[in-house]
């Protein structure tokens, strides 16, 4: 990626219940992500669930997707947060580079 | 992307029909897959549909978009299995890299 | 990424209002997108909402999150069309490598 007026930022997205989904968001908030997008109408079946044991989602339950976009420095800490979370409930988490145009939007 | 206790993984996206996307959930199941995400609420124009001289989506369509996230080993076999489904119907496919913080969920 | 038969493309990512998506879609499409995916049922708070002094989104607003997959050497021309609508509305942009089976879907 290599386009000009493009900073690199990390995306960190969360499958979760809609009752974990607040926890989620504010815990984006405060890790100093300046904001999230949510995505309803979101089923699924748990990654690993099976090999877990349980099923953690079922494919009737509503689930949300949350997306944040944050500057690479916060991602540690943002991660340090979501880990115990995710454990406790039957979140998955997936973490990818992006870019974006107006990297102060994110601060 | 170098952040601790993150494992590189693949994600893989299909945007399909309704009508394809119980074929495609099943197919991520079999080529070892340990969960997908799906979303509604889609609706899209077709990649190419224009210039195939069809329309492959309209802009009324419901469509699904259906995610999963493998280990790298698995791709290829995934790959292998969804190119005939997208043929026939009028999917379309996006691979990316992708980093979680519990591979062993994934596998 | 290095699987048989998959093209480097850039995925661009928009989240904006449901009266702004029209013309993000046109956009992409005089940009040489041969294609777009509208998912609705977005919520979100405006990245860097609260740090430019107003709300950018509310989590009431009714937002689209719009994906279009371009051949890299047309993304500084859709970048420099999406940028004054983006300053002009509130949507966020996410830009991101992705790989397809067929390229020439994507044309």
């Amino acid at each position: 990626m290599s386009h000009v007026g493009l900073s690199k930022m990390t995306r960190i997205e969360v499958v979760t219940t809609g009752a974990d989904a607040p926890a989620v968001r504010e815990l984006f908030t405060t890790a100093g992500a300046a904001g999230y997008t949510s995505l309803s109408g979101v089923s699924g079946l748990g990654h690993g669930g099976y090999h877990q044991g349980r099923l953690l989602f079922n494919d009737q339950a509503t689930l949300e997707l949350l997306i944040t976009v944050v500057s690479d420095e916060k991602v540690d800490a943002l991660l340090a947060g979501l880990r115990p979370l995710l454990d406790e409930s039957s979140g998955v988490m997936f973490v990818s580079d992006t870019y974006v145009s107006r990297p102060e939007y994110f601060q």
